[in-house]
C-alpha cells in the first residue's frame, strides 16, 4: 500500500548542510530535502532545470544580472544551462526537484559535491 | 530576470474545481494548481507518476486495494498505471507534478477533462 510522506517532518533526515537527501520521485525528477546556511558555489546545470521551493526560512539566489529573494513558499525554477549561487542568510530548508542525474554543484566538483548514493542514504 | 512564485498565491487563478492551472515547469514536468472537492473519477495514467501535494485541507485517495488519507504538507506519488480516485470531503488545494501530457482523468475522458491549452488559460 502507499504511504504519504509529511514534507516538512522529512528533514528530520537530513543532518548536514548541503547535503541533499533523496524524498521521493515523480517520473524521472526527484525530490531531495535540503538544509542549507552559507552559500554554495556558482554552477550551472547544463541541460537540466532545477526546482527550489522553500520550505522553511528564506534564500536569494544570485544570478550573472541580479539576485532574486524566496521566501517561505516560494517556488522557482532555475532554467537548464543559466549559472547561480544560492545564498542563506541563515538556516533555510528547500525542496529541490530536478533529474536523478543532477549533481548539486551542477559542473563544479568541491568538498560539497553528494553522489546520489550518498543522498539515498 | 526571473521571478519566484508563490504557492498558495498562485491558486488564486483556480476558479473551479477539477480544473488544473498550469503554475510552474521543471524539465518535463509542470506543476498544476487544482482546487478539489467531491470525487473525481477513477482512473489510471499509462506511463505517468502523478504526485499529489496537499497545499491546504486534506484529500483521500482511493486504490484498489483501499484508501490512503493525505493531510495539508503530505505528498504522494501515484505510480504509473495505477487505478486510483481522488475524493475531497471539504475544499481541498492540491499541487500536482506531472508529465506536460497528462490528463488529469488519465484513460477516461469526462465532463471534467481539461485539455493543456484550458490548463494554461
Amino acid at each position: 500500500m502507499f504511504s504519504p510522506t509529511a514534507l516538512a517532518a522529512a528533514f528530520d533526515r537530513v543532518q548536514d548542510y548541503w547535503s541533499p537527501k533523496v524524498i521521493g520521485q515523480v517520473n524521472d525528477q526527484l525530490l531531495k530535502a535540503a538544509k542549507l546556511k552559507g552559500e554554495l558555489v556558482w554552477h550551472a546545470h547544463d541541460g537540466q532545470d532545477e526546482l527550489f521551493y522553500i520550505v522553511k526560512g528564506s534564500l536569494r539566489i544570485d544570478f550573472e544580472d541580479g539576485a532574486v529573494d524566496l521566501k517561505e513558499g516560494d517556488f522557482l525554477t532555475v532554467p537548464s544551462g543559466v549559472r547561480h549561487n544560492p545564498v542563506a542568510a541563515d538556516e533555510c530548508w528547500v525542496l529541490l526537484i530536478e533529474p536523478a542525474s543532477t549533481l548539486h554543484t551542477g559542473d563544479e566538483v568541491t568538498s560539497r559535491t553528494r553522489s546520489l548514493a550518498e543522498q539515498m542514504s
